[in-house]
C-alpha cells in the first residue's frame, strides 16, 4: 500500500522532547524541540507536547488528519499494545498513564506509543546501520542502558508488549546496587554512570590520575565524558576504566547473543562516542569468549543515525502497523 | 496442506539414542532406543543409527520414501540452516560433520538437524506444557543447562542457525569456572553438576548434612538427586544448596525475561523432578525482582512430555518446513 502522508513522531525524554514530521521514506522533513521540564509533572509535560505538535503542524500547513499516524518514542517502560506509559524514571508521575487514548482524543488518528529505545532499534533497522538485515539489537548506552531487538525484520515487543530491558540483565550477582532492586546489573557496570562512579569512587580511594588535575581537584565533576578525554590522551588511569566498561559490555552482548542470535549488535547512546577505545576490547573479547558458531558473521558497529534514529524508528513503526 | 505419512525422529545423545515414528498429529507411533556409545566415535554411532532406523522402519512396515522427513535432535551444537553438527561435547569426534548430507544420501529424504533441546522446546511448545502459546522458552536442567526459544509459534535458531545457549549466558562475572572457557555462566551456578559440585565442596570444607550417611561417607558419590532426597526429608544444608541453585535459576530467568519477554518458562531435564522446592522459591525472585509489567502474566512451570518433547518436536519442526 502506498500513502503518502506524513507521520508525526516524537522523542520525550527526561531532559527535552523533540517532535518531528516523517515522510514514509523515513526522511525527516522538519523538527521542533522543546526542554520537558518533567518536573513539572505529566499534565503540564503533555500540554507542552500538544504545543509542540500544533506549531509543527501549523508551520508546515498540515491538518492532524492528514497524518497517517502519530508515534511517540518515550524514555521508559511502556506497554506499546495498550498505549500505556506503565512507568518512566526520568518523567516524574508518570505511572499507568494511558496515553495513547488520551492523544487520540485529542487529535483523532491513530496513535503509537513505544519506547525510545524500542523506536530507535527500528530506525537504525530500517534506514541505519543495520539496513537489509533481518536480526539486530541496538544497545544504548547513556546514563543508563537500553536497547531495542528487531527479529524478522519486525520490532520485537515480546508477550507483554514492553521493551527489551537489556541494562538490567545482572551479569555479576551480588555487585553494585542498581535503582531497579538488583545487583549487578549491565548498567551498573557500563553505562556512563557506572564509568563516572568508578572512576570517582578509585580516585577517592587514592589511586592517581590526570583527571583530577582536569576537574581541579572536585572529584564530583568527573563525567563519562572526562574519562573519554583523559583516556585519548594516554592516561593509565582513564585507559583501565574504560577497559572496566568493555568488559562488562562484551560480557552483556555474549549473554545476548547466547539467547537471541543476532546478526549485528548496534551500539549507540551518548557512551558510544567514545568509538573504538570501548568497542575494540569488546569486540576481541566477544570472538575471543562466545561460541564461534554464533558470532562467526556478528558484526558490532556504532548507530549512525543519532537522534534520528528515535524519530524515523517511530513513523517506521506506524507505517508497519498499516 | 494434509499429509498423513510419519517422520521418523531421533534423540541422539551421549548416552543413549531414541528413534521414533511421529504421526502428523504428534503422536509417537513406536520408538527403539539403544545405548549410544559415543566413545567408538561418529562413523560407528551414525552406523548404529542406521541399523536403529532400519530396524525400525522394517518393523513397522515403512519404506524411507514413505517417510514426510527425518529429524535428528542431537546434544551438541548445531547449524540447523546447513544441517551441521558443528560440535558435541558428549559426542567425542562430531566436529564440524555434515550429518544432513550423509542421511540424505543413504535415505533421499528430506533430513533436518536440530539441537535437542530445541527440539523438546518445540515439542512442549506444540504438544505440551506451552501448547498454544505464541512465546515460550524451555530450560532444560541436566548435567549441563540448555534451553530451546519458541517466538511467533516457531522454533527461533536466530542468525547463525544454532540453539539458545541459556547456560553459557554469564551471571556471575569470576564465578566457577565454566567448561566453555568463561566463567560464572548459568551452567556452573544451577545445573545438576553444580549442585552435586557445590555440596562436596561445602562438606570437604566442614559442614554437616546427612548426605554423608547417605553416601556412606563417600563424598564423591553425592549427586543432585541425593541433594534432592536430603532435602525432602528436611536436612537444613541440602535446603541450601538447592536455595543456590533456585537463585542463580532466577537470575537466568529474570535476564531472559528482561531481553526476550516470553508468556511461559518451562523447566525440564532430570534436576526439574526436584519440582517445587526447586521452582517455587525461582517464581517468588522472578516476581520480586523483575520488572512487573514484564512479568505479570509470565508462567513458570515444569515440562510435561519428558522425553517425548524432543522427539515429538523435531517432528514438528518437519512438519513446519513444508
Amino acid at each position: 500500500m502506498t500513502n503518502s502522508n506524513p507521520v508525526l513522531t516524537a522523542d520525550l525524554g527526561g531532559t527535552k522532547m523533540v517532535i518531528a514530521l516523517v515522510s514514509p521514506d523515513g526522511k525527516i522533513v522538519d523538527r521542533h524541540r522543546q526542554p520537558t521540564l518533567a518536573k513539572d509533572g505529566p499534565e503540564t509535560v503533555i500540554q507542552r507536547l500538544y504545543s509542540s505538535i500544533d506549531l509543527l503542524l501549523d508551520k508546515n500547513n498540515i491538518l492532524p488528519r492528514q497524518l497517517d499516524a502519530m508515534s511517540l518514542g518515550i524514555a521508559g517502560i511502556i506497554d506499546t499494545r495498550n498505549g500505556i506509559v506503565d512507568k518512566a524514571p526520568n518523567l516524574p508521575g508518570w505511572e499507568n498513564l494511558k496515553l495513547k487514548d488520551k492523544i487520540y482524543d485529542r487529535y483523532d488518528v491513530p496513535v503509537y506509543i513505544l519506547n525510545e529505545s524500542d523506536a530507535a532499534a527500528l530506525g537504525e533497522h530500517r534506514y541505519g546501520a543495520g539496513k537489509g538485515l533481518k536480526n539486530i539489537a541496538l544497545i544504548t548506552l547513556g546514563t543508563g542502558i537500553g536497547g531495542g531487538l528487531v527479529l524478522d525484520g519486525k520490532l520485537f515487543l515480546g508477550s507483554s508488549g514492553s521493551a527489551f530491558e537489556i541494562g538490567h540483565m545482572v551479569i555479576k550477582d551480588n555487585g553494585p546496587e542498581c535503582g531497579c532492586g538488583k545487583n549487578g546489573c549491565l548498567e551498573t557496570l557500563a553505562s556512563g554512570t557506572a564509568i563516572s562512579r568508578e572512576a570517582r569512587r578509585r580516585i577517592t580511594e587514592g589511586e592517581t590520575s590526570m583527571l583530577l588535575d582536569m576537574v581541579k581537584g572536585s572529584i564530583e565533576n568527573i563525567t563519562a565524558e572526562k574519562v573519554h578525554e583523559a583516556a585519548k590522551q594516554g592516561d593509565p588511569f582513564s585507559l583501565r576504566i574504560l577497559a572496566g566498561a568493555s568488559h562488562y559490555l562484551g560480557l552483556g552482548i555474549i549473554n545476548l547473543v547466547s539467547i537471541i542470535n543476532t546478526e549485528m549488535i548496534i551500539i549507540g547512546g551518548s557512551v558510544a562516542r567514545i568509538g573504538n577505545l570501548l568497542i575494540d576490547p569488546v569486540r576481541q573479547m566477544v570472538k575471543d569468549k562466545a561460541f564461534p558458531l554464533m558470532v562467526k558473521k556478528l558484526k558490532i558497529v556504532r548507530a549512525r543515525l543519532g537522534e534520528d534514529a528515535g524519530l524515523a524508528g517511530a513513523a517506521a513503526y506506524a507505517f508497519d502497523q498499516r
